[in-house]
């Protein structure tokens, strides 16, 4: 079961109180199939500059995630964002963002990566996301997004929105979308509309995530117990890879399966597993020799967190 | 199986965006009584002046909570607070602090007060929760408590705290307490004193709660899905209340009981759920006639909400 991606892959200037990046390799696409691909195959769609050399194209290519349909610009240059983070890593400046090759890009997808079953439609532009999903028929499709799209672009966002099976975003900008007063009214007022996704989960970054479907279903994943965490940058792109990674990985070993509830709620767990090593180094360097086990660890720890066993007693009327 | 609880019983001035209360029954016993009174007999001590009357004393009693332990001082005045909350409702500003008849309190408990099995110590100064605990010997004890003593009573909170079996405290409080950078790393500085409780609850406003145990145990609550929150005064008391009363009542039903990482978790599930309600209308006054099985409805809700089956699946090396 192959997934693929679109979204940035980038170089990131980092900043946090742990330490200083001048420029590793970063961006959405790039994070989620450092993911993605602990669990199934992977590719990756999107442009990258001249200065994308050999060895950054290996790094994205870790785990067998196929680059086949990354696209060198010839004179162009990689997407570059700056970041410095406050000191509760709660926060962050943009101290330079610089689109390059992303402000033409005019997405062509190979008739491989039209055919994957998963379809991850990282955060980008919402015009080249639906240009994206156009071009496939996944089994099953998910899109992240940020504020700037609901800024400056929010009528394509809310189309592209009701064209996948599950919205990611986090929990500010889903409010900001629907400007609904709980999480759970945010939810639901994107359920209401003409075209919806089937399931939302809203990202909150130390405090977990949590997932709502159209059907009254829901869960709620906490953050893993970390007595640190290094650079958060990447968080939500790892967290949706080890997501989608679990969803694709279920749908390949039963490709009549429904993607409900239930496997969503333990695709959280995933998710959650897999970005917990993310954020203990820069970018995603702690990922790319990191041995699957590694991940399996945290995710029955997570299991062993969320046990309950109900136990009720007697209410006075 | 008795709570004896000591804490504030005040009047609360309120203001949200969705309405003014100019002068209800408040305090944190209060709160606290109205909601473990749905799971056993419940024990307030405090003191209140001359303008606390009758009825007021009737609310207090709600569902048989017993007052003989509440001392109407002659002349003086019920504590008074006044606040304000902001459009989100997650912040506050405090407009009136009127201590009154606490600014003299000593706590002087009953036999009865003194011999309950279950003890809970509401925010109030760490000096007279210390008193109340030395006069007791409760089979378990829990403690609350608020920025202003970790700034103005550090020593004794932490004397305190290592007195009880369980603390509970929100987020900010937990990390000012211990200056530690994550939640996790808070609850385990506190495991790492001298004298330190079992469990620590800590409350996460619309996040929800998590539990941490000493031997690494713990669990994730979610907020419990309302539309709306009316008024979130009371709502860490009322928690409390319920969380307490549940381990009330499972000790009741079993007096050997250990109150583990599994009693706690389910005790986090009853204490969202009875807090849900009152955050749907000023102070407590949803709770005042509240069938128990509308809170029952909402355990069963939570404990579909928190259902997890591990479906694991193989990741690559």
């Amino acid at each position: 079961m192959t997934i693929t991606v679109v979204g940035s892959i980038a170089f990131d200037g980092l900043e946090t109180p742990h330490g200083v990046r001048e420029r590793i390799p970063g961006g959405a696409a790039f994070h989620f199939a450092q993911a993605a691909s602990f669990f199934t195959d992977v590719r990756v769609v999107g442009p990258v500059g001249d200065d994308y050399t050999d060895e950054h194209m290996a790094l994205l290519a870790t785990r067998g995630t196929n680059t086949d349909d990354v696209e060198r610009v010839a004179g162009g240059k990689t997407f570059f964002w700056k970041g410095k983070y406050h000191d509760d890593l709660n926060t962050r400046d943009t101290i330079t963002t610089e689109l390059n090759v992303f402000e033409t890009f005019d997405p062509k997808l190979s008739q491989e990566s039209r055919d994957a079953d998963v379809l991850f439609l990282a955060n980008i532009v919402p015009g080249v996301q639906r240009a994206v999903r156009a071009q496939s028929s996944p089994k099953w499709a998910a899109l992240d997004s940020m504020n700037l799209w609901i800024d400056i672009a929010r009528d394509d966002l809310v189309a592209a929105i009701g064209e996948v099976d599950c919205l990611i975003l986090n929990d500010e900008e889903l409010q900001q979308l629907t400007e609904a007063p709980t999480t759970y009214a945010a939810a639901q007022a994107v359920f209401g509309w003409d075209a919806s996704p089937s399931a939302i989960v809203c990202k909150q970054g130390s405090y977990g995530a949590q997932l709502f479907t159209k059907d009254g279903g829901g869960f709620t994943v906490p953050v893993f117990p970390l007595d640190r965490v290094v650079d958060p940058t990447g968080a939500g792109d790892t967290f949706a890879g080890g997501l989608v990674g679990y969803v694709a990985a279920r749908l390949a070993a039963d490709p009549s399966l429904t993607v409900d509830r239930d496997v969503l709620a333990s695709a959280l767990i995933h998710g959650t597993a897999t970005a917990s090593h993310n954020v203990e180094d820069f970018g995603s360097e702690k990922l790319y020799g990191l041995p699957g086990s590694a991940v399996q660890e945290r995710i029955e720890r997570l299991h062993e967190l969320v046990r309950l066993t109900p136990a009720p007693v007697d209410l006075r009327a």
